[in-house]
């Protein structure tokens, strides 16, 4: 993958450099960048001048997700080529997870427009609120609710750890609670949406390096969550034999044992991260532990192995498991993701993931949707040690730039028949 | 061990029947005592009606703590022999852990009433408030107050989950919270203090059923808390490959089963009754667990060899380990145990304790102290399933009586010297 030129690279440069010192935790180095607080104002307004600074006409859709238009959707329904991604952040992330995929999107338009390129479709740079769900719970609720899969009502109801409700948050930031909803109107300008987003994981590390720093997504891996309670006796820690004892957290250590065990064995990946011991002293004998599952991978038959072993597991010690949620693979758009190919390259890499994103949400409402995804060379995400190589961004820039020119060149073409240009 | 009157068993079932209600939770059968609280006002009132009925002398210490007494113990400095125990309780506790020996030390004097004995030393029965520490925190406050062992500014500042001090809930409930402190006056009238409890843990019930209902408390168990703290990497549960994860979940559970293995090893107990992960999220790979341990054993030597194997396993995953609070064995008077054995019998079961008393408080205070324990058939304690036999817990009253006439009868000798009478 080329780069792109100096002053598209600048430009980029001077975005980043923009957003770094937003909600950042100096202890850390990571990011508290949270729905509806002084820090998300702070980014929208920084859409919007990039918007302004570019001639894009901007909206803001019934959930407040930010659009910036080049071109007019709506004398061209169903054309728009989406890109774009999100700029909130979970507790103490990372600085790319979102921001790339925007800063990529200006710097695409910035590319395109140096080249003198005349798009024969709308081109649209959008900043969907609240990807991460870091304060209210529900990951994706910007794409969701506009696409119906989140229930305005539930929406307003969903309260952050100070009780104060989405509805609240909203009234707060000056805006009325009951605007929000299904949008219609806002979907119908989208033809198709790509976007782009730093990986999470460590895939692309240990290909070839020169074909490797950026990846087309295929899909959104099947995933889901568990909760597992384990019973115990409650007892006392200091006078009760070992030999009489029923101990939940003996229990629970073993389930989180065998949940790594079993999701080698199954090719999956499945993790512990929430526990919880009752009543929880620490000269107490737990009476109950309660284990939450987190499990995900490319095959969905073997995260149902994982899961499956898992639920014997927990019989075997009396306890019981239940499905809390339960995503079937999202798979992107096969027209799309070939005509992604056919423009990069059958070199490029094509990488299933295991997060959830706006991409996936907006696959599920039917848009055409596919990703990129850009070279992480340690693989962690949601973390301040979050990373991406600076040259690996510029080629991301550089790959979305040739795929939008070839999806916007096609006007009248819906992606599954659009060829290469 | 034989039975007391029918009457002194009938007065004793009555007061038993009294206390039933009070804090019980309908939901689980456990209850619900904390210190300061209406239902400790109403325990406090029931104890006051007791000595009333009985002729006793009633006073409370700077602490709140309630003294009953037949004969003046002013009179006959550090002559007083006193029993009793506590009538608050955990959350969720049984009924029989501490009001098992406040009842039976109403009844003992009811039983020497009946006999017509005259005590050559004044008699006292205790009521220690807050033993169990369930509402500020720290266990035996009522005795270490007064004892010293616990500083009275400190003891003002302690506050419970509403974050409610003591100096606070003192003036609640009507009280100059700066009355509290060390008594030494009070503690001058106790010559010796024995206190009667339930047996917690299961080690009477496997032996001769015949000479077990009763057993001599000969110490209370070195015990100690240790904080171990492991390090993981925050990252995304759903995209990071099991080889690239720094899971500190999983160093949590290899360490709880690590302590069961080297508490087993070592003959004595370890228990992880509370455990954090951070930050907590179900789809977050943990950055960080805290596990709290809990150590005791009959033997010093053995508690702290089963805590340097879990050192050493803490540092093999990078992990620190801090100890939070040690005490090393409480041994009761010797003197004042052998006593015991001569007045019940050499067939008397001796047995230490893991868990601490107001009893191990007065006894490094300095205070001549010894236990009585009434065989618990299933082990359970600090829990609505705790029980006690109704024939033992009789034979607890008459094994008291006579270890009370025995000690009362030798006016002018301090235990240590006293033979059997």
């Amino acid at each position: 993958m080329g780069l792109p030129s100096a002053a598209v690279i600048g430009e980029f440069d001077r975005m980043w450099d923009d957003l770094h010192p937003v909600g950042r935790v100096a202890s850390t180095g990571g990011y508290r960048r949270f729905a509806l607080t002084g820090e998300d104002h702070t980014l929208h307004e920084w859409f919007a001048e990039q918007s302004v600074r570019r001639g894009l006409d901007l909206t803001s859709d019934r959930m407040g997700n930010q659009w910036a238009w080049w071109g007019n959707p709506d004398e061209a329904p169903g054309q728009g080529v989406v890109i774009g991604s999100h700029l909130d952040s979970v507790p103490d992330g990372g600085a790319y997870d979102g921001p790339l995929g925007v800063v990529s999107a200006f710097a695409v338009i910035d590319a395109l427009r140096e080249q003198g390129f005349a798009p024969d479709r709308p081109l649209g740079v959008v900043n969907f609120v609240d990807e991460e769900g870091a304060r209210f719970g529900v990951a994706c609720a910007g794409s969701r609710v506009i696409t119906g899969a989140l229930d305005a009502d539930r929406a307003r109801g969903l309260a952050d750890v100070d009780g104060v409700t989405m509805a609240e948050a909203l009234r707060a930031a000056g805006r009325d609670p009951h605007e929000i909803g299904r949008d219609d109107e806002t979907l119908r300008r989208v033809g198709c949406f790509v976007e782009l987003h730093v990986e999470q994981g460590r895939a692309l590390a240990d290909l070839d390096p020169e074909t490797s720093a950026v990846a087309i997504g295929t899909n959104i891996w099947p995933h889901g969550r568990w909760r597992i309670d384990l019973p115990g006796m409650a007892n006392h820690a200091g006078t009760t034999r070992l030999e009489d004892r029923q101990d939940a957290t003996l229990l629970a250590a073993e389930l989180v044992l065998a949940a790594r065990a079993e999701a080698q064995r199954h090719a999956t990946v499945a993790t512990v991260g929430k526990l919880r011991l009752e009543p929880g002293g620490v000269n107490a004998i737990a009476s109950h532990a309660t284990v939450w599952l987190d499990s995900r991978g490319p095959v969905e038959a073997d995260v149902r192995a994982t899961v499956a072993a898992l639920s014997d597991e927990t019989a075997q010690r009396g306890g019981t498991i239940v499905e809390e949620s339960w995503t079937p693979t999202t798979a992107f758009d096969a027209g799309l993701v070939s005509q992604l190919r056919q423009v990069l390259g059958d070199e490029v890499p094509l990488l299933g993931t295991g997060a959830g994103h706006d991409a996936g949400i907006l696959a599920t409402a039917g848009v055409p949707t596919a990703m990129l995804f850009v070279r992480n060379p340690t693989g962690v995400s949601h973390s301040p040690e979050e990373f991406a190589e600076q040259d690996d961004c510029h080629r991301g820039v550089a790959a979305l730039t040739k795929v939008v020119q070839d999806l916007a060149a096609g006007a009248g073409s819906s992606p599954d028949q659009a060829g290469p240009s």
